[in-house]
């Protein structure tokens, strides 16, 4: 008997499903959800090096396809790749105090660079370095070096240069995407000869990264200022997108940061201006990294396991054919071939709608199920009843029931449903978002909003909180003890005074409050 | 003045260059003029991190070239992409006998994980790991650990995954591309059911290796299998390609290993097969790294500077436009723009073809050796007479003399012009190394072959030598003598048996010897 005939697809549609795919669901348990999402997604596991994680090619894949985006947009504003070293010799990251005081703390610190055996059996280090080398946790300082070599006239102005690489932080607690011991990442490094050029230049890559989260990703994101005490290490200014997920938390997903001429002081990037007189340069530098991956699972995925924005999917459409002999196998096949070369020729979002065909030999709903977990935007199903009745059987991973189809359509329709479900992700993640999001002008609203309603530890609470706030250090203590953080300054916030939430004091900034990752 | 009169680009002909662009030349010393290619085509430098380089955005274009191309050949071959950790547990290195004996005395080992305040100042290293972790040399150990939860049963296999990473191997004498301390590659790894699925993979893989080398880095190559001294540690076989540079030496340009069981068994990579049965799978690895950036320079340029396959050049036609007032800037930038987008709207070897415009303002003569020491395979000069003569004045990167030509064939001449260029570099590279290959069947013969005529250091001799020797260990005091070693023995050869070159015994296979990087 052909494994493929019983039960056939059709049989099982998403609607009635005896439970979800994903246990615990979103609403039970946000954190372990997320956990179950990745594996039930085939996307990144644990590996056997404490807080690295194995990126899988399912999860790869969406990363390549990030990075493509990202790469083009990095392109279309004037910068160009280089590779630098992964070592940062210990001397190096004393220079910036800030900088070092920030990452010290967490730096996975190279001493040795070769191995003996050891007496007794196994083996030690030996070959001390003279000087420890860190692995990178960031690269200002490594890149910096170079800058200042490079950098002599003003003519040498600007540099504008990207990097795609792994970076080590020593994190203690770790969670898949979110925060790992090494990461992927991109980290652009600029100098320009004007302080005006590198604001620009932070601006300017900020926009970019908003552009792609809410453009490619789907993710509404709210561009800010972060304050003083989550800046990064080292920077003048933090500028940072900050996006809500679905359990109301918010989630930097990318940063940008004017660096003023801190580090171009603690490196000696100088150069002749005009005049011949030596100057101080100006930097910049900006990144995201994998994280992203993390936080376009959180946006849209639902109990029923991933959900890919269109743009962003390795695969668009995935065809399953079904059928219950040789013959009808071959008739089957025939025509999901067709199919599947038809829509390869069609376009979604200025490239080939990529398809493929699942013809493994396996039961037609434990297949079904593995596309839906995964995420894939469009399931076709073709039995020989479809033939028939030229028709085809389409599930939207966006909707809970599959529809039928006429197969002429097909080559129209399916760019148009990718189009709408792209769109549609964006809108619900930008509804959640409003509905989460509220002025607060009071402590006693304050309290409300971040504090649950059950005993459960698991209760989805609170949202984004626009409060004006006076003084820092004052509302403190308040955030600590609710586990809220300021997330930003928003940029494009009407700039009214009003008074301070906590103190009833007059307050020149309001801020968005929330929970965070 | 604009500075673009004079002296004007067409004043500076290359054929009239008073000297070369380059110096040392070839002939008067390879090593440093490898150096002075690298450094005048702005592809790399020295960074202040001991046997690191930094990889400059011109250098940086040409891996990612090289990397898109392979990319594309690997998942046309049915490979994914995934990431595993930078680190490796001390541990896991000591699974496998032969492999930790090639790596270990050459790895850089992570001790600590943070820094702190040194008394009297400065940082030091602080919290020792219980474990030590080396930053991957090759990442067998790391990935063969993740394969061995991942295979359970046959229906999982084969794993065919290929990773784009950095790596680290301690080398003390270090030379930019060639030989560095870290450096970029991809590395194949697969886990197979049988072995002659395994075989089969490592001979596929070394012609995939092959196919890029000559159809896109024009480098012809010689596959053959490595004698025992000269595998990967831990293979049972490992197949190489070879490929000779200017100076007559052989630089391996890809490996690929078949690693038998061995990995399998050291990691407990087992499989149940249809009988319901446990079995060692089979395991295969491969990779090509950036020293394919010097293969291919050291196998084109010449004593002006790089010299690049069209294939691989991250631009393919740069415009020089001349002009001696506003007026005439006008117009001729007028007509250059026209050009690039119609040279732009053209296709070569599947693509359109990379065109920019340099308008920056320096000296024409400057202008003009700048992209001639950087290799870019067509210069297109075009000044007020062209645009009268409906003209434009040609340099190609492989002819000394520049050329007028017809704006109007410009579309269809500049393709064609790269297509020949692209066989052009391969038939010469092919002739050097014909004219530098011969059989050698006695030890005058081979000691002639391999020992200078002249005092010079720098003397380039030598070549391939294809011998039949009968063994090894017998050769190997000749071969150090006369620093030679055997680079592979060849697959496509005429395995006619014959006499060992040095011995005269009946020996069975033939090898090919040379001086090697």
């Amino acid at each position: 008997m052909c494994p493929n005939l019983a039960p056939s697809l059709h049989s099982f549609p998403m609607a009635k499903a005896p439970k979800n795919a994903i246990s615990p669901t979103r609403a039970e348990d946000y954190p372990e959800w997320y956990q179950q999402v990745i594996k039930a997604a085939d996307l990144a596991e644990n590996s056997p090096v404490r807080g690295c994680m194995v990126i899988k090619p399912w999860g790869y894949q969406l990363w390549e396809n990030m990075q493509r985006a990202l790469d083009d947009m990095f392109k279309a504003t004037g910068h160009q790749n280089a590779y630098f070293p992964l070592f940062i010799p210990m001397s190096f990251l004393e220079k910036e105090a800030q900088h070092v005081e920030g990452f010290a703390k967490e730096c996975a610190v190279v001493t040795h660079h070769r191995l003996e055996p050891k007496p007794g059996g196994g083996l030690q280090p030996a070959g001390e370095l003279e000087e420890p080398l860190i692995v990178r946790p960031t690269s200002e300082m490594i890149i910096g070096a170079t800058y200042a070599k490079w950098v002599q006239s003003y003519r040498d102005l600007p540099i504008l240069i990207n990097q795609w690489a792994n970076v080590v932080r020593w994190e203690l607690r770790t969670r898949m995407f979110l925060r790992t011991a090494e990461f992927l990442w991109q980290e652009g490094h600029t100098v320009h000869a004007t302080e005006q050029e590198a604001i620009e230049e932070t601006e300017r890559m900020i926009d970019v990264y908003a552009d792609f989260a809410e453009n490619w990703m789907a993710m509404p994101v709210i561009i800010g200022s972060k304050t003083a005490d989550e800046r990064f290490p080292g920077a003048v200014d933090t500028l940072a997108i900050e996006a809500m997920m679905q359990d109301r938390k918010a989630l930097q997903a990318g940063t940008s940061h004017f660096l003023g001429q801190n580090f171009s002081k603690a490196q000696e990037i100088r150069y002749q201006d005009t005049q011949g007189d030596l100057q101080y340069a100006w930097t910049t530098s900006w990144g995201v990294s994998t994280r992203l991956v993390g936080a376009l699972i959180m946006t849209h995925s639902d109990d029923d396991g991933l959900v890919l924005p269109p743009r962003l999917a390795p695969t668009h459409v995935v065809i399953l054919p079904i059928y219950r002999d040789d013959q009808s196998r071959s008739e089957v096949l025939d025509y999901v071939h067709q199919l599947r070369d038809e829509l390869r020729a069609q376009q979604y979002a200025g490239a080939p709608i990529r398809v493929e065909i699942d013809d493994r030999d396996i039961r037609g709903g434990e297949k079904k199920w593995h596309h839906v977990k995964r995420g894939v935007p469009i399931r076709i199903e073709v039995g020989p009843k479809d033939l028939e009745a030229k028709s085809m059987f389409v599930g939207r991973r966006d909707q809970p029931k599959s529809f039928s189809m006429p197969r002429e359509s097909a080559a129209v329709k399916v760019a148009e449903m990718l189009g709408e479900m792209q769109q549609g992700l964006f809108d619900r993640a930008e509804k959640l978002r409003s509905d989460h999001s509220r002025v607060i002008t009071s402590e006693a609203e304050f309290r409300d909003f971040f504090t649950p309603k059950t005993d459960s530890v698991h209760e989805i609470h609170g949202g984004f909180a626009t409060c004006h706030f006076a003084d820092h250090d004052v509302v403190q203590p308040l955030l600590k003890e609710l586990k809220v953080s300021i997330r930003c300054v928003p940029r494009d916030h009407n700039d009214q005074p009003g008074t301070c939430f906590l103190t009833g004091q007059p307050a020149a900034k309001q801020a968005i409050f929330a929970k965070a990752y």
